[in-house]
């Protein structure tokens, strides 16, 4: 019998809408034996578009993995960013998948040169950040923005897809870039008709992360614990909840 | 119902023991839905240990790719290393996994300092050239050679494994490596035991490939064909049969 | 008449001796025309071990600077790593500067290869990603912890003191370091013993935070508004008082 | 009372009209507790626009150097580019500041992204090597040059400040640079005017090295004699002056 | 007397046309007391603008070297992207030299910045990779395409030349490129034409090498055997005839 | 005929018994129809060991090139650290190779890992920026200093050559390097006892850098002169003689 997976994938704002989209994508993704649960932290900004909304919506989603560690066999953090990714790690020895590492992890596998397109335009110093990070700034060849909020790109679908064709094509024609990560948790199910317009391979990083995460536990992985993701050191924090208190 | 998957791992090498290992981590790693079959090149040479094995099996990897793409909906190229697989990208619009990528990537997920324990010493550079080229120097702080042979790794399992118990300590205590990728397919089903010894993740990189193959084919991915994987331009290529003339 | 310039020093947590000893580097470091108020976040962990420790400081960190931003010309968040730097560069047109930058900075006029001398080993990788972020990986050698906890190294003076100079000698000898950056704010004043015993220069990440404070304000300077640190966008942020919601 | 902090500034240059433009800023600049002293080599060239010229002008450098080493506090190198800083340091234990480093740091601390606007088109290379060697390739999104020479910038100040304006408004739309290192001392007094028409943070390098000498000398730390920056060793120099012997 | 040097400069092609052509550039960069021998493989593509014509290409470039070892002192490899030199540097511890390093050696002596002119539009990621692995990423500021086959390059000489023409005047203008590499083998004698209408030097890459090859004889350097480039392990090689066998 | 081949081999120090060394070096490394002349700065120090020293000898070296220019096809600058070399392409159009670049060149092209070994442990950096800016960081796997001076280097030949073994033996052990470039122009013709030592290529720099030349001039190349290199700026250099000012 296959095993069965439970993921609980954290949307990593707070906005209802959006949590329901991911969701939408995080199921289509999912392999039937797979159990998937779409949350959103309890705390946290409605959207991350700045470094103060992602550091914000840090504690929420961290808080969410505490709440539900024992009822899942993973985790997915849902925001392009992958906001407190190595925190996360440190709570569980269960997988920790971010849709920014997941998308870029498949887009290396389907393309040679690839781009990441994205919302507002104050987030191209974020995306490059993460790239940089990931190690992948020799494939990455193109970050375009199209300048709509994410609340926008969730709302209003039609003109979202709109722009994120007009700069896909442009990444496409000035960039040679070949392949693209969606680099919002909002433009999820925009994938098939974005690939349908601009004929490369367009990558829902919440879809992607699900896979990843999947594979991890298929696998019957663990996160290390010899060293950087240890179990974080007991001691008081101020302001925070006892079930947050580490070793409490 | 499941989507079923069919992938085609293909040992890099020539050497039926080392296919049958392969086979038993591949089948391993499957979920239930997949079907994995293991084949081994044509021509090629018995095991790989330097550029010129390398070099030499590359032919065969791609001739099994050409022969069985109408069979399958994924290749997986089982040798770290990564064989040929640019080339392999160019010849079909199926994912196309290689068993290193897929192991560093498992990796970056489960460990912030990971090293890969591998066989002869000379592939030191080979190993290193494909961490750099995948983008990972920074990750990877520990390359360690058992100084053991590909066949005898295969065959001696018990010396394979102290001596791979034994560099792994190494790179733990020096390095501080927190995870480790088995740099050989002929590894494969070392990961428990390894892990038992060591303490910390220890990655089959056959297991790892097969889950990244699903997971392309579970999110109904192809590789662009926008530019640098486009078919092999049609020509004559001299002493290859039909079948591997390009637009033939 | 002297330029009056007033720098609130931010401690990273929420421990009332760190914070002292913070205010006594800080004072110590100041020009007799700047007034330093040195402060702690209401909320947040009592030291910063780990990812973790260092997400759940950075709300206390930014709720700091919203609170006194009126009252103050520049800000110094006082934890080598600079958490939530750049979303506090969102939040006002002061400067803000933090310690590892400033110390590296430091490190950088005063010698060609350098160290940091820490506190956990397993802040390994968070000091080495705070390297790799700023661009100095080919500046810094050598990386060494003492094992001692943030705590003990601000309350046992000499056996901190003993330890830090046990890792020096041996990051002098094997690493050709020629100064190191104290990666603790609660190394504060152990400078000058230590520069005594190594016969290098230590550098105290407090005090040259405070004088790159005093810099950027003497030379009038503002964060650019432009692009990356405009301030946050409007919006509800769940679970936080009214004070930090931006536009609010 | 505050400490009494003596710098000499010295322009790379011999033309005159330089040094007093480089003074002004410096004196704009300083602390009122300091004193700066501006001065221009014996020898060299009247503007450092090739590597010829730069090299041309070190030897004069460092006898100015040699000459005041014991009246002074800290010596800034006055020429975008730091020519012969690494043998100042060499010198003398006092602190050295290059004005492209100083720049470099102010910059980074006040935006995410940023760019140098220079004046010979020639240049490009000496100004991307420049930014490499100092590890902020990353950081760095745009080289523009004016195409003047650089005695015209200084004396021809409307048009030059027009033609910086032009080139900057360009790195803004087209590299989304978010402030600017002015790359050449002979554009000190310039940021004032050029932060009003661009809207961003432009650095006057002169200024802030002004700045990095103060902080290095209040914070008591001396140059590192341990390895790189010992003495030259003693021998004999030809065609040099006996003060410019090492050992002599 | 001058010590007599026996080239094989070997075709990356199985192309007599461009055989001949590489011959012609190999004879005239020759010192006379240097003897070549063009060459090319028993089997392989006609032309190499792909990843696949590129690994089907290598095993005969490697017999090639294997039945001519004892005739020559040096290898040179004529195709730009230096196929399987890793592997023939494993077969002999006489000189081999790519077309590909050798040129951008010339380049790197020649100009600050340069850049690479080539075929096809689908190899700039052959062609990025090449020179991403040589480590001349940062010296390397321009690669363009013409678009053309490389038999047309080789047989429509004025189409070829004036394409080179057009997307070199680009890559001087838009990329401030000082110098360029022609990066194919079929580009060789278009040296002396594109320098009269570029005005900047242009390298004949085959022209390049077969100066490097002579230079190694020159100097009497042999390949290390010490580590990566030891003699391939004995073993069977299957389907490659008994002289390709290792310690066969 | 072969075409005569004129190089002025450049010492970069003024100490004459390494010039008739460097000499050796260069005579046996020449064509026959290579004419070499070595000569040595009018001005600068008797060795190279500090930056204060390689900055000294820049005007001598350049002052050479200029009084020389005339006579010779080509020119080497003998002091590994390439000294001054970018001014002195400004110069001329005819070749400027400098023996730190061409005995890497060499290197590369005979292992896939080497080290440097040369005199003065404070030289560490130096020789690091070195091989940084050339952009072989990844290639370079070990930089071994003897402790010895440079002239000592000269003189004690027995005693260098034994200190160069024991470091060489020590690199190719804890380093697995499998080349050496001899880094100073000093240590001339060592190579071939310490070849027979080591067992493993040993690249005499100045022998590298005549092959160089000879390839530059071979292949009638220039240097370009369209940006960087172009001729100095004509414009006054105070103190420095009349041949010396550009445009003069």
């Amino acid at each position: 019998m296959q095993q069965l997976i439970r993921i609980n994938v954290i949307n990593g704002n707070t906005f209802d809408t959006m949590t329901r989209g991911i969701n939408e994508s995080a199921q289509a993704a999912r392999f039937l034996s797979t159990e998937i649960i779409t949350t959103q932290p309890r705390t946290g900004p409605e959207s991350i578009e700045s470094y103060y909304d992602e550091y914000l919506a840090i504690p929420g989603i961290l808080e969410e993995i505490v709440l539900s560690e024992a009822n899942f066999d993973a985790f997915v953090i849902a925001c392009w960013g992958d906001p407190g990714i190595e925190a996360a790690r440190e709570l569980t020895t269960k997988p920790i998948v971010g849709i920014a590492e997941a998308s870029m992890y498949v887009a290396n596998m389907l393309a040679a040169r690839w781009g990441v397109l994205t919302t507002q335009h104050r987030t191209l110093d974020m995306v490059e950040k993460t790239i940089h990070k990931a190690g992948f700034s020799h494939r990455c060849v193109s970050i375009r923005t199209t300048g709509l909020a994410v609340a926008e790109t969730e709302t209003a679908r039609d003109a979202a897809v709109d722009a994120l064709e007009a700069i896909g094509r442009l990444a496409i024609l000035e960039d040679k870039a070949e392949a693209f990560c969606l680099g919002c948790a909002g433009m999820g199910r925009l994938d098939t008709e974005l690939e349908r317009r601009l004929g490369v391979p367009i990558i829902d990083s919440v879809a992607a992360a699900v896979k990843m995460a999947e594979s991890l536990v298929g696998l019957r992985k663990q996160t290390s614990k010899a060293l950087t993701y240890k179990p974080p050191e007991s001691k008081l924090i101020k302001g925070f909840p006892k079930l947050m208190q580490p070793g409490g």
